[in-house]
């Protein structure tokens, strides 16, 4: 197995690329992968500020140090939840700092604890669809705090797995409004940031390979809560049909980017509001995140007696 | 385990559609569902004339029993494709002209060998395609003598699983020609009959229960030539996915059929011709049928010396 560049002996062996590459040129392979999803899908101009929202895994590890290496100007973002149970908020926090201090990355670290004397556990006693919460808490915060320093964006770690698999479940139900947002970017709008998924291309052996390559620590606490049993399966899935079809993955999800307006035309989207509490976009005012961790009161509801 | 009807204990159960049924009433339900879908894709009007491609399979035997049930004009139509390797096109045959002549069906076979003096195994030397070459063979022969016969439609045994899996392929590829194409019917157009799948909607396990009350006595011999490794890695994937999900299956293409209208706009169609031998529309003249079958030869092409 040689480099297919310099045909030194090879480090990897990619069979959706059919290509081998040295260390070297692994690299070389992954940044040039990157950029061009970034150039074909305008993630982000040259230069550009961007946020990248870190979890402590290796995808969006991965994420924070490609776009720094392409020459974005990269700050970390990492959401302290509160979880200590497997030291799952610690570890992940202690990854975050190790790896941004390592690649010269800064970190704003919020904690929901010290914002809000609250954390995910102790919110779990009051509402079941904790895995819902969760997420929904991340995005306001994450949305809310990209719009706040002005950067240009606002980057996930989403990886080429991550979306056939949403893909396939958002076809399964044939999903329109998640299939007509499932590009590797999310324009701005007023009050939501734009959103960017610069490794939507590249598949987890990829990323896995790049990781190693640079040493990156992932965090290796898994939340204990997580409950995402679906989505895992058809990840599965798609790597047992890509073993027999190798680029069938990345094929599956590019040809749904060349066909995404045909799900498109008709959203319509509920009627927004503004939040009074937190001045962003929502459903209704006060908005769910402000309520849940703001305290804030529905205007219609009558508080109960406690 | 008790009948959704009768409350008498039940023979099966279908956890797709939450419910259990006795003899009796496995049988209503069924028909009741085909019924549905005969209505709501307007596959047939009123005791229309039919003909049921039968290959000795429980699908296609299926579909001729229940289309008859329903008061259409049933006939039989088997194709003879010459396969003595496992019995299996002599075996297929018996098993047809078993079941019409135990159900007052009648039957049609129309045999290669003796129409041209030549059969698929022939055929296959010279061809190395050969599951291509035999399915353009049927289709062709299927739509020339259901336009022949003047029947209302040309109906196959498809079922659920078929098309999920076929949807799937599809949608893997964004194949745009075949999405635009997958409903229960593709409307009559000049020199194509109309085609129907009454069984879209029912699955393999509820065809069975179905088969195996009416006494069918379907082929056991596989076609020996037979490659469909995808296609059958698709069902089995979706199988699977419906134990953990029933009614899985279901949804994604009843979910299908109502976006299909999303694949169809710019669908365009490389211009016909006519085929100056069955004067049926090809993509040149003569078709590949009847240079194959016919013996025409290419006006273009010079005769190899031989």
């Amino acid at each position: 197995m040689k480099c297919r560049v310099c045909k030194a002996p090879a480090l990897v062996k990619f069979p959706a690329h059919n290509a081998a590459f040295c260390e070297e040129h692994l690299d070389a392979f992954f940044l040039r992968q990157v950029a061009h999803t970034v150039k074909k899908y305008r993630l982000l101009p040259p230069e550009a500020r961007v946020v990248v929202a870190l979890s402590g895994g290796k995808d969006s590890l991965v994420t924070a140090l490609v776009l720094k290496r392409l020459g974005y100007r990269v700050e970390g973002f990492f959401i302290d939840l509160g979880i200590t149970e497997g030291n799952f908020s610690p570890a992940s926090r202690q990854a975050c700092e190790e790896f941004c201090a390592a690649h010269e990355i800064p970190l704003k670290v919020f904690s929901l604890h010290e914002e809000f004397g609250r954390t995910v556990p102790e919110i779990a006693r009051r509402y079941p669809r904790l895995c819902a919460i969760c997420g929904m808490t991340k995005r306001h915060i994450m949305n809310e705090y990209t719009l706040k320093t002005g950067a240009h964006a606002l980057a996930t770690g989403h990886t080429l797995d991550d979306m056939a698999a949403a893909l396939f479940a958002n076809l399964l139900r044939w999903d329109l409004h998640y299939l007509a947002k499932g590009l590797p970017v999310l324009p701005a709008e007023d009050g939501f940031a734009k959103k960017i998924k610069p490794l939507a291309l590249q598949s987890e052996e990829e990323i896995i390979a790049f990781a190693r390559l640079h040493g990156i620590k992932p965090v290796e606490a898994r939340c204990p809560w997580a409950a995402e049993a679906k989505f895992k399966r058809y990840k599965a899935m798609f790597n047992s049909l890509e073993e027999k079809s190798p680029g069938l993955k990345r094929a599956f999800y590019e040809g749904y980017t060349k066909n995404v307006h045909r799900f498109q035309e008709e959203t319509t989207r509920p009627p927004l509001v503004t939040c009074k509490v937190c001045g962003l976009p929502a459903a209704a005012s006060p908005c769910t995140f402000c309520r849940i961790w703001r305290n804030a009161i529905k205007e219609d509801a009558i508080p109960a007696v406690t």
